[in-house]
């Protein structure tokens, strides 16, 4: 096993190093956020930085980085504090990818992407008619990270559309049957292949898969 | 496609509702985290919140919540800062899902789950000598996220360990090659299929396969 030293990774050209640092965390979730503005233009952006934060109440986190992401997502964000959160799935997976290329802000990445807009229940943001698992989300808070000037946003699960048949009855939702994906560093996206569900790990106990 | 609405899903069996929310953001990143204390009793956890949080500088984030995961690696990390983090390969599966039965704090996940304690090049937090990717972590910031009481742990990403032949020449690094793992809910642990990896979109240009 080799070691890359703290100074060697700092010293990688610049895009090699975003490379390189994206691939340590581990997999990543691949979603796809849409939102609106006032003047009813649509935004849907890719994100990879989703991760859960809690089930009571159900909340959810993601990270903006002002710089790089759209800056529209965020601004609409702020604006209306609604969102929709959509699992990108294998059919779905380059149109996804395409939202993250710099359209202009009076172009909709629905429209520009191929990608189906669909509103549900008066929800305000528009949802991914093509996403198997989909959700509607409200901006609780924005929490400034002033190590790399990013935002974390905290947000609240409100409904969840999903196919009734995914849905185990301990509430365990089988993503991987609804063909979401997952992500790997920049540009690398992956299905997924189930080992199994295991046991609640208790001391001195064997664990088995369920 | 069904709707759950939000007090449909309010109204869950505590248990249920906790597996739904877990499997609403996606895959989950899969790490074991490696700590020790003053009086050199090590600890190891595993955990699915930690997110790419940027590469410049190289930050990762991870939740820890003070009442459901082992205090330990909290305490740990407060107390002198540093931490490993090591991916969960598919061999390790069963180990590393073990680690999250409640011990005793003078009991060692390593031990009591047999896994292998490793020190690297003098870092005073122990590694996991069976996975094959891992990493340094100098804690750097914690934010308390008052909406559920959890933590955010920033850390600094220092020495990188791995495989040679899983790094490609622009800096992704190949973690399916690996055999590290992603998880969905509460318990459930997949292997990956890659699709490929995406060139840079942009517009008004159809993207391909690299």
């Amino acid at each position: 096993m080799k070691r890359y030293t703290v100074n060697e990774i700092a010293k990688l050209e610049s895009r090699n190093k975003t490379a390189f640092i994206n691939s340590l965390s581990g997999f990543k979730s691949c979603n796809l956020i849409g939102t609106i503005n006032q003047d009813k233009i649509t935004n849907l952006s890719i994100v990879s930085s989703v991760f859960h934060l809690g089930a009571t109440p159900p909340l959810l986190g993601f990270i903006i980085r002002p710089d790089v992401v759209r800056r529209d997502t965020l601004e609409n964000i702020r604006e209306n504090k609604v969102c929709t959160l959509n699992h990108v799935n294998e059919a779905l997976v380059m149109r996804a990818h395409q939202t993250s290329a710099r359209y202009e802000k009076t172009q909709s990445e629905f429209e520009e992407c191929n990608i189906t807009e669909e509103y549900l229940n008066d929800f305000q943001a528009p949802f991914v008619k093509e996403s198997n698992i989909k959700m509607a989300l409200t901006i609780i808070n924005e929490i400034k990270i002033k190590e790399n000037n990013t935002s974390l946003i905290i947000a609240n699960i409100g409904d969840v559309y999903l196919q009734e048949d995914i849905l185990n009855d301990d509430g365990f939702i089988d993503i991987e049957k609804a063909n979401t994906i997952t992500v790997s560093g920049l540009d690398s996206y992956h299905m997924t292949k189930s080992l199994g569900r295991l046991n609640y790990a208790k001391p001195n106990q064997s664990i088995n898969w369920k």
